[in-house]
C-alpha cells in the first residue's frame, strides 16, 4: 500500500507516518520509484505498537526507539531482549546518596533474597524501588515495611497471570508485543483503575457520616 | 530551629528549602531577626513529604505544589480533596478523537456501572483508562477486554487495603498523608515490583531450555 493509505488505516497522519520514518522507528517501504514507497501489514503493526507506547504508555520518541532497536535485535533471547527493552524505557531515578538510600538497596537485596526471584541487580528497576522505599522511610505516617507486605502478594498473582497470557501468544512478534505492551499499557490501566477504586472507596467510606447528619 | 539545623534533619540542601519557600510549597518559618527564620517539626513532616512527592513520586514542582494546596486547604472534605489533589497531580492524557476514544469510553462508562464505582465520570482518571484500552484495542495481538479482565480483581483487593490501611492512621494529617503517598510512592513500588517480577518469571519460564541442551 502507499503511505497514504497506510495514514488511513491507522489513522496516524502522513506527516507524523515520515517522523517516525526519519526518526528510525520505523523501517522504511520498499522504494517503487523515486518517489514513492510501498508499505505492507510489518508497517501497519509497527504503526500502532509505537502510538500504543507514544500516546498512552506515556514513552518519549528517544525511550520507543530504544525499546524498539533492542526488540528487533534477533540475537538476544527473547526474555533478555524483553528485560533490555524494559529497561531501557524506564526514566532512570535521580542517583542520590543518603543513608536511606544506603539501607533501601540493602532492604531490596534482601527482599530479592527472600522472595528467590532471579533478577539482575543494580539496575535501574531496583533502583526505583529503592528510591521509592527511601522516599517512604523518612515520612513519619507510612512505614515502607507495611506498603511491601501489602503490595508484594498481589504483584506476585498479577505478574504470573499476566507472564502466563503473554506467552500463551503463538508467533515470537505476538509474544513480543503483547509483554512490551503489556508491561507499559497494563501499568496504565492498572494504574488508572486503582485510583478509580480509591476514589470509589474514600466516597463510600465518607458517605454514612453524611447520610447520618 | 533555624535553616541550617532544618536542612541537617531531613537531608534537604539549604538551596532547595529556600526554592521550596520562593515556590510556596514550604509554608514560611516565624521570622525572629531581619534576616532569620524559626522552623518547627511541621517544616520537616511537610520537607520529607515535597521530597517524596518530587524524588520518588516522579512528580513536577507545579503539580505538587496544586497538590499541596488542595491538601492544605481545610474547607474541603478529606475524601474530595483527595479525589482533587491527586487528579491535579495526574498528567492529563492528550485529549484525542477516535472511533476507538469513543469506544474506549463508553467502555469505561460501563465497567463503572457494571462494578458499581462511585466516581466522577469525564475526569483526568477516566480520560486515563480510555486511552490505554484505546490504544490496547488498535493492537492486533493485545486484547483490551482480556487485560481489563486480568487486572480488575487485583485492583480491588489492592485498593480496598489499601484505604483500609490509610485509614487506619488516626488524625487527619496522618490520614491525608498517606494517602497521598500511598498513591503515588504505591504506585512506584507496585510498579517497580511488578517489572522485577516480570524479569524473574520470564528468566525462569526461559531456563529450563538452556539447561536441556
Amino acid at each position: 500500500m502507499r503511505i497514504a493509505q497506510l495514514s488511513e488505516t491507522t489513522g496516524v497522519p502522513i506527516p507524523s507516518i515520515k517522523y517516525y520514518l526519519r526518526e528510525g522507528l520505523l523501517h522504511t517501504g520498499e522504494r517503487t520509484a523515486r518517489n514513492q514507497a510501498e508499505y505492507d501489514d510489518s508497517h501497519v503493526r509497527r504503526l500502532r505498537l509505537i502510538r500504543a507506547l507514544i500516546d498512552a504508555g506515556g514513552l518519549s520518541i528517544a525511550a520507543t526507539r530504544k525499546l524498539l532497536v533492542i526488540l528487533d535485535d534477533d540475537s538476544l533471547p527473547i526474555d533478555l531482549a524483553l528485560g533490555h527493552a524494559i529497561s531501557a524505557a524506564l526514566k532512570p531515578p535521580a542517583n542520590t546518596e543518603s543513608p536511606q538510600m544506603e539501607w533501601a538497596r540493602s532492604r531490596v537485596d534482601a527482599l530479592l533474597d527472600e522472595r528467590d526471584w532471579l533478577v539482575e541487580r543494580d539496575t535501574d528497576k531496583t533502583e526505583a524501588l529503592a528510591s521509592a522505599l527511601a522516599a517512604l522511610s523518612q515520612l513519619k505516617s507510612v512505614g515502607a515495611e507495611e506498603l511491601l507486605k501489602l503490595h508484594l502478594p498481589h504483584v506476585e498473582a498479577l505478574a504470573i497471570e499476566e507472564i502466563q497470557w503473554a506467552l500463551k501468544h503463538e508467533d515470537k512478534d505476538s509474544i513480543v508485543e503483547s509483554a512490551v505492551v503489556g508491561t507499559f499499557l497494563g501499568g496504565a490501566i492498572f494504574n488508572a483503575l486503582r485510583l478509580l477504586a480509591h476514589e470509589n472507596l474514600a466516597r463510600r467510606t465518607a458517605q454514612p457520616t453524611e447520610e447520618s447528619e
